[in-house]
């Protein structure tokens, strides 16, 4: 019998294969298709020869450590103390699992919003623990009242996803207030905040949930370096938790991997040193924006969009169909790839909606909106 | 309550953090201090600039998917299908934890060989299953009448580590028949084959469990390229495995890190295009038999090493101590850092044995030699 018994293939190895198999511009999976920055790929080159391509320590290579202390300082206002609260790992996804893995026992609950990313019900699942799902409001904020009744004495962990993959929606000062407010009354849930798209956000600023005074003692936040400076390949996230939970979640990540790719950790600490961190905001809101005006015709609908590089349109004036169904057919006739929305429902919900990358270069964008405009 | 009560920092982390602090030389952890092959960083200098930035496919780069293949079919004459039966992984400790979890469920037993590598235990105990330690022999054999009388029904997996980190120790054709007597009569144990060692071996062929006729079929084998290419820090690592147990390890591995660094496995892809795998034994052979040379004079005793980068010595002619205060004292007064054999036994028995990893350039050993001949 399987340990997992409902878990099949990500829907993103899915669609990213399906497009290729028919040869479709892919906007489903959320990855970049333009060049990384040569600042970065020159760093890469100077390190092939120098020595960084044995074990970087546990945690994470120390002057990386360092830099990300100062990025936080800056973007943040907050003093975190890089050997005891910071964690370097493979990916975002390794950080969330292994946050997971490290806290949450046998019949604990979790609650995970939905709709939710894919990747925080196995590792639940696997600690034999229960995922519990709550609903987002129809406008995709959290529903506070709501959450707060589904909290338990069970409930060891809420799992929030700031800016939200895939709605694009971000967190407020009412949200933060409100959660505030429930979580005083359960001092021992632990919040795992997913912030992987924390410096991809529009009009309104990110509020990460690790800079907020009422919550820093209990939040473990989790980013990614793969988001922000295009490299999802390199697999280089980090997480940030206090000393008392991220002693066990150490306790878990020096078993599952050990360390972290060292050659890719030491070129990221060099280019925290010469990137500025809001060229990143600025660069996905022009491709928003550009998207958004080059589907202004077609008979999509376009939702709104505060954060994330995805856009979720509704298709319902086009089709009737499932939204699985309706994926496929685009992929097939009209050569466009994009990820169904009911799959981030953990009851495979249908609302028309499907969601689509806008990470790509300018040339990319105007072909899918072409092809899209024709439905 | 912590998950893993009595799990501390690995006495890696611990001795190498020690060695830097006293500028010892460095002879614990287990990494090459000489320069990468040339050409595999001319590959890295090349690729940085080309599009192998993003995901790869999760299971793997599909090239060196296939590369590999044709490594295991060159070594040892077995074809494997590389899309259901190969994954590439965050190194081999990455692979262990991943079948492991995907496998092991609440209650099973899981028989480690005493002494063994660190990292088998922590994912064991984090599926509230029971490791059950059986000693090897005193010349570091199994001793496979007393691990027959371990297993019971709920014996789920047997884990062995060929060559054997520490001890060197490979298995041989005789081992292999007792343990595939031994298995026929427990059809559902799967055998966990830790060979990250494999091509480091000296006057023995090592025979590895996935090209065993009757155990390919419950056989997981991993191995890494951290070992054999002197890239420790890259983190890639493989696993072979039939396609049942392969499809509960993706489940897991999908959620647990998606996907693995993708410049470092295009690199080694292309690498194996070129390199020849029989020059790795050659370069460890010659390392090893000049260690020995080395301290041929020196107080300490040699115990036999059949393959890794790994001399175990005896240091009871020269001190009482216990292998751990041995090793502190070692870096401190003697300024060479070393393993104490201790920490691989679950029970801390002490024989007064050390580990040093001979994997260093010649000048490194040459002052190593000469500290530890002094003492
Ligand atoms: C790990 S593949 C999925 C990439 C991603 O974050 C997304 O498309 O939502
Ligand atoms: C993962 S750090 C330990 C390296 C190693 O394999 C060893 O020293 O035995």
């Amino acid at each position: 019998m399987s340990k997992l018994p409902n878990i099949s293939t990500s829907i993103f190895t899915v669609m990213s294969k399906m497009a290729a198999e028919y040869n479709a511009i892919n906007l489903s999976q959320g990855f970049p298709n333009f060049p990384v920055d040569e600042r970065l790929t020159d760093i890469v080159t100077k390190l092939a020869k120098e020595n960084v391509h044995q074990y970087t320590p546990m945690s994470g290579f120390p002057p990386l450590l360092s830099k990300i202390t100062l990025l936080i300082k800056n973007s943040y206002q907050r003093t975190i103390q890089p050997e005891t609260e910071l964690l370097i790992t493979a990916g975002a996804t390794q950080a969330i699992f292994t946050t997971i893995t490290a806290l949450v026992k046998s019949n604990d609950d979790v609650i995970i919003l939905d709709p939710s990313y894919d990747c925080y019900e196995a590792p639940v699942l696997l600690c034999n623990a229960n995922p519990v799902r709550v609903a987002l409001n129809d406008d995709y904020t959290p529903y506070w009242e709501i959450i707060e009744k589904a909290c338990t004495s069970k409930t060891k962990m809420i799992i929030i996803n700031n800016p939200h993959n895939p709605t694009g929606k971000i967190l407020t000062e009412p949200d933060f207030e409100a959660l505030e407010i429930l979580l005083d009354k359960y001092p021992d849930i632990v919040l795992l905040s997913d912030e992987v798209y924390e410096y991809i956000t529009f009009e309104e600023k990110h509020i990460s949930a690790h800079t907020r005074e009422k919550l820093l003692n209990r939040c473990v936040m989790v980013s990614s370096f793969g988001k922000s400076f295009h490299v999802t390949g390199w697999k280089i996230g980090y997480l940030v938790a206090p000393e008392y939970l991220m002693r066990e979640i150490k306790k878990v990540h020096q078993f599952l991997v050990f360390s972290v790719n060292s050659i890719c950790q030491v070129a990221i600490s060099e280019y925290l040193d010469i990137v500025s961190i809001s060229e990143i905001r600025k660069l996905y809101q022009e491709k928003r924006d550009y998207f958004k005006l080059l589907l202004k015709d077609s008979r999509f609908k376009l939702m709104p969009c505060e954060g994330t590089y995805f856009q979720v349109v509704s298709y319902a004036a086009i089709s009737n169909e499932n939204d699985v169904d309706f994926c496929k057919r685009l992929i097939m006739e009209y050569g466009v790839a994009a990820i169904p929305i009911s799959t981030f429902y953990a009851d495979g919900k249908d609302l028309k909606l499907i969601r689509f990358c806008f990470a790509k270069d300018n040339i990319t964008l105007e072909e899918a909106a072409k092809r899209l405009c024709a439905i």
